[in-house]
C-alpha cells in the first residue's frame, strides 16, 4: 500500500515514520530534494498546485494526505478524483478562510471571540465597533505561525493597519484575555470510529507554539471540547486527525481555528500515547481500527525554532526524546522537538525546564 | 551524521526508523534491492564478504554497524580500518563460533551446560562420554533459528549425526531442562556507560523464537544476568546492544549464545521501554548518553513466521502494535511482528493470546 503525501515538511516525515511499521510505503511532493520526508520515502519533486505534479502522486498512490494545509482545495479535487483523498478536500478548504472557518464555528454552535471581514479599509472601523480593542487584524488567508497578524491594543494602532496586513481579504478578531489555551486532538476514521487525546495546554510566543503539556486534566472543558471536534468531525464527513486549537475562559472554549491534520500540539503522543496522532492518522484514513489514545505518563514538548540544541545535550536530559527534522536553520523556523514523559507532572516540568533553559542560553 | 548498516534486513530497518529522529541519516549493504531496510534509507547493492562493497560503505559513513551477524570479521576489520566499526570486530567473531563462544563464557564464569568439540566421528562418542543423552549437536558455525541442529534423544540417534549435519565442525552440548528460558538486553555506550533492560521469557518452536514476555521479575535471576552481561561488555570492550540469552534452572542461569546487536527479544522495547533497544543501539555507538531502560508496563511480543495476518485482524486487538518487514513470505521466514503493552500481565496475556489465536488460523 503507497500512502501518498503532499508536502514533505516534519509531519510527512513523522507520518512515514509511524507508517513503515505498519507495512506502508510513502511518496511526496515537494519542490525540495532534501525536504525532511525526502529520507524516508520517495520523492516527486514539484510544486502542489502543479496539475502535472499532482497527476503523477495520483499515478503512483492508492491514496493521497497531506502535510501543509494550503493546498488549494481545487488542486485536492484534482487529486480526489482519481484516488482516495483523505481528509476531504471540503474539510482542507474549511480551514483556509479564517472568515468561513469562523462561520463554521457558529453554525455548529461553538463559541467563537467576536469578529468582523475586513475586505476594506471601512470595513476595519465597523468591524471594529462590534469588536472593540485590543483586537487581532488577521489575513483571512495563508497565515500560520503567527505570519499575516496585526495586534491592534491602542486606537494609534488602526491607522493604517488594514494596508500594512497586504490590502488582502481579512478579518478583525477580539483579543481574547484567556485563562489558557488548550488543543485537542482527535481522528475519525472512514467508518466513523473516533478517538480523542487528552486535552493539551499550549504556549504560543510571537505565534509560533513554543511548548505543550499533556494531558491536561479538567474534565468539564474535555467533554466541551469532544462535544465541539465531534460536531466539526460528523459536519465535515471527515476521516484522518483534526485539532482545534481554543482559547479558554473560565468554563468555556472559544474556538480559535482548526487544522485538518495531524497537529504540533500532538507531537507529544509519540512518546506519550499508547498510540501517536500520525499512526492514527494513517489508520483512520486506511479505515483501519483506531489505536488507544491513552497518555502513557505526564508529557511535555518544547519546540526548537531557529537553531537546533546539540543532541548530546538534549538525551542528558532525564525522559528526554530528541526529534531533528534536519531542516537547514533560518531565524523562526521550526526545526525539531523534544517530547519528556515522566511520572509525575513535576517530574516531567523539571525535564521541561531543562530543556527550555538549553535552548535559552545562545 | 550518516551510519552505514551491513545487511538491510528487519533488525536495520528498526534502527533506521529509530535513528531518523535523532537526525541521522542510513546507508545499507544488503544483495537484494527490496530489502526491508531499503524504503528507509539508502542502498549499495552487494555481499557483505565483498571487500569493493565494504570499501564504497566506509567511503559512504560516518560510522558502520550491522544488523546480520554471520558478516567475516576480517570484512569487518577491513571496513574497521577506515572508519569506526561498533561493535567491535572481535565482538562479532565472538559470537560466530559455538565452541569459541562457550571458552569466552567459561573464561569470565558465566556457567554453560556440559559440552564438547565434534569435528568428526570419533569426537561425538567422546564428546557423548562426557555430555550424556539428550543432547544438542550444533554446527560451529553459521547456525541461526534453529537451522545446523540436531536433537540427540536415544542411543539410535547418534549413528551418523554429524554426518547428517554436513559433515562440518560441530558442537554437542548437553540438552538443558530448563525451567525457562531468559534472555537479557543490555547496552553500552562507546565512553562505558551502560544499562540493561527487563529479563526476558522467551519461547521457542523448531529453533525459533515465538514469543517474548517482558519484564520477567526475578531480582537475584536478574542481578545476577546482568553480572554476566557485564562481564562480556567489559572484557569485549564492548559498543552497541549485547544480548545473551539463558536457560534458567533453578537459581542458575546457563549461557546459551550471545548476539552483539539488538536482538529479537528485545522488539518489545520499541513500545514498551521509555527507550527503544534500537535507539540506544545507535546512541551507544556514537557515543550519545544513553535513554531510560524502564519498562512501560507489562510488554509481549509475539513473531510471524511463514505468513503474516491481516492489518486490520492485528490493530483490531487492544493495545497491539504492528510491524510489517514488508518480506516476501516463505516458510520459516520472520515477516513482522506484533507487540501488546498493558496495565497487567493479565491484560497483557489475554492479548497476546487473541494475537496468537490469529495465527494458528491457517
Amino acid at each position: 500500500m503507497k500512502v501518498g503525501i503532499i508536502g514533505a515538511g516534519q509531519l510527512g516525515r513523522m507520518l512515514a515514520l509511524a507508517g513503515h511499521p505498519l507495512g506502508l510505503d510513502f511518496v511526496f511532493v515537494d519542490t525540495s530534494a532534501d525536504a525532511p520526508g525526502a529520507r524516508v520515502g520517495a520523492l516527486i519533486p514539484g510544486r502542489f498546485d502543479d496539475p502535472a505534479v499532482l497527476g503523477r502522486l495520483a499515478e503512483a498512490s492508492d491514496i493521497v494526505t497531506f502535510d501543509v494545509e494550503n493546498v488549494p482545495e481545487e488542486a485536492a479535487w484534482t487529486v480526489a478524483e482519481r484516488v482516495p483523498f483523505l481528509p476531504p478536500p471540503p474539510a482542507l478548504g474549511a480551514g483556509q478562510d479564517r472568515l468561513a472557518e469562523k462561520r463554521l464555528f457558529r453554525s455548529l454552535d461553538i463559541p467563537v471571540a467576536d469578529y468582523g471581514p475586513v475586505d476594506g479599509p471601512d470595513d476595519l472601523a465597523a468591524a471594529l465597533e462590534r469588536v472593540g480593542l485590543p483586537a487581532v487584524l488577521k489575513t483571512r488567508r495563508l497565515g500560520y505561525d503567527g505570519r499575516g497578524q496585526q495586534m491592534l491594543q491602542h486606537p494609534g494602532d488602526v491607522e493604517g493597519a488594514w494596508e500594512r496586513l497586504g490590502g488582502v481579504p481579512a478579518i478583525l478578531e477580539r483579543f481574547v484575555r484567556f485563562d489558557r489555551e488548550l488543543s485537542l486532538v482527535g481522528v475519525r476514521s472512514v467508518s466513523g470510529e473516533t478517538a480523542f487525546y487528552p486535552l493539551s495546554e499550549n504556549t504560543h510566543a510571537g505565534g509560533i507554539l513554543r511548548r505543550t503539556r499533556a494531558p491536561w486534566e479538567d474534565p468539564a472543558l474535555y467533554d466541551l471540547a469532544v462535544g465541539h471536534l465531534s460536531s466539526l468531525m460528523d459536519h465535515l464527513a471527515y476521516a484522518g486527525v483534526l485539532t482545534v486549537e481554543f482559547f479558554a475562559v473560565g468554563k468555556t472554549l472559544y474556538a480559535n481555528e482548526m487544522a485538518p491534520r495531524v497537529h504540533n500540539s500532538g507531537h507529544w503522543t509519540i512518546e506519550g500515547a499508547a498510540t501517536s496522532q500520525f499512526e492514527n492518522h494513517l489508520r483512520a484514513i486506511l479505515d483501519l481500527p483506531l489505536g488507544s489514545t491513552e497518555p502513557l505518563g505526564h508529557s511535555g514538548m518544547v519546540n526548537f525554532i531557529s537553531r537546533m540544541p546539540a543532541a548530546r545535550d538534549v538525551l542528558a536530559i532525564p525522559h528526554a526524546h530528541l526529534h531533528d527534522y534536519v531542516k537547514a536553520p533560518r531565524p523562526g523556523r521550526k526545526l525539531g522537538h523534544c517530547t519528556v514523559v515522566a511520572r509525575t507532572p513535576e517530574a516531567r516540568d523539571g525535564a521541561l525546564a531543562q530543556v527550555e533553559h538549553l535552548i535559552s542560553e545562545s
